[in-house]
């Protein structure tokens, strides 16, 4: 029904996608289209706990962003997205050697949007279902950030 | 009603809690009591996002680890704890230089207890309300763990 | 730092406060001040399920419907109030003869408003914690209701 | 993978379902079998909140008895399911004739389930996705329940 994004426009939010907090946890865009974002992440010994199994903020910090990446493809190009809340559910400690998320926009608007994101991680060739966030986010002009940033979240 | 932990208690829980991926995020744990795990966290460029803010993943991680270890305190020393899920709600767009969070038990247990995490931004002096967890764990016997994190969570 | 809202208005939200499902429920309005609301409910055989235990969904109405009439109180009165989402954590089934609720705005705002509702059973004199809830709020303004309900919905 | 449920289980799920509260409520189990529960209701004045719209409580009722119906088709017979905590998203105001629930199980276990739940309203023939909620159980066993709910909730 609603047409695709641009050539231009995934090539944006693919590289806006690498921030500082997220090159950090060394997690890649991968597959970007309308509603839809995956992303990946190499395990490595900087994204575990102490018992050597990945910390759950690793785990949410991949859903969020994802499903923030994912809600970029469906509004204006002069809004810019905040994470209103979400909520994670954990249904395995994961010890994979790849973690694999899928985002999808669930519910299209432009003051509520919401955004579901399911990590799965990858084990000599198997994908086991990880964890599954809901995530509710708002979109606000982006002109407007500063003041906007502060009226919506005052 | 319940007694106080051991300084011994204390002082092992702080020391594994800054396991790698906290220590990578920087969170550092500090007052700690039976029920009650303070946390902080001075912001550097390796938190933010794309526009200047910290990323939602460092709350988070923030929140649920020190909700997590806040609840260490009130179960016996040879059990384990995985987090179940959590929900977090976002006040505003972070841009202080510290961030404190405040974590409590509000209800205890073995099969299921809840956490609360509230995170506060402090900017040049002042504390702002930032962010708010509820998170749910579960308790597991420490030598049944690499069979019971299956049992839990398969 | 606010000042109370006025007898007039906590009359008008008592009463509109229990519409037909909540009258339904028999969930009635107490104390009511600028932030913050408490309300109750006798517990009859309509409130169970087949175990004789007041079912989760009459929990979540009374702490849904209270924390809105709590934020109620926090918002112009020419605006409308639509629940984005909640998450509630039951803590114990609940069996007392009365249910009583107190329901606080935390984050205040007008696009996202956040409360909390603790609610709580008594039987024979003694209170117990049996469930909170966190509900996110957004304002829309009354009389672009019809019209604003479909842009803030779909 | 996992074989379907017998007949008689089925039925005595759909009997079970009725109890008081939902009876009360309207809510009709409809198609059932391993993992997934329809269910439906017919709207009327009792659900109406001051508004006209549908009170989200009972939104909420539908979502959470459901999402637990349809996960006591994967647990044994001899247990009992308490509901740990849920959250849901509403995405429009329901003024629509008819609600259809559609709960599946996301994670199986024991100690911890997951369901998910789809509440779309129905109007003049069309369907509109009206909320989502993720539902999180434990399995107790039945011969234990008094005991067991306490530990549990305790």
């Amino acid at each position: 029904m609603a047409e695709e994004i641009s050539r231009e426009r995934a090539d944006y939010l693919a590289e806006a996608f690498c921030s500082e907090f997220v090159d950090f946890c060394r997690i890649r865009p991968g597959t970007i289209r309308r509603g839809y974002l995956e992303s990946s992440l190499e395990v490595g010994p900087i994204h575990l706990q102490q018992d050597g199994v990945v910390h759950a903020g690793v785990i949410s910090t991949m859903a969020d962003h994802s499903a923030g990446y994912a809600t970029f493809t469906v509004i204006p190009e002069d809004f810019q997205l905040l994470t209103v809340e979400y909520k994670i559910n954990f249904f395995r400690p994961v010890r994979g050697e790849m973690l694999l998320c899928r985002s999808r926009v669930v519910k299209e608007g432009m003051r509520i949007l919401v955004a579901e994101s399911e990590v799965y991680e990858r084990m000599e060739g198997e994908e086991a279902f990880a964890a599954k966030a809901t995530v509710t986010l708002t979109a606000v002009y982006k002109e407007k950030m500063p003041e906007s940033l502060r009226s919506a979240a005052e």
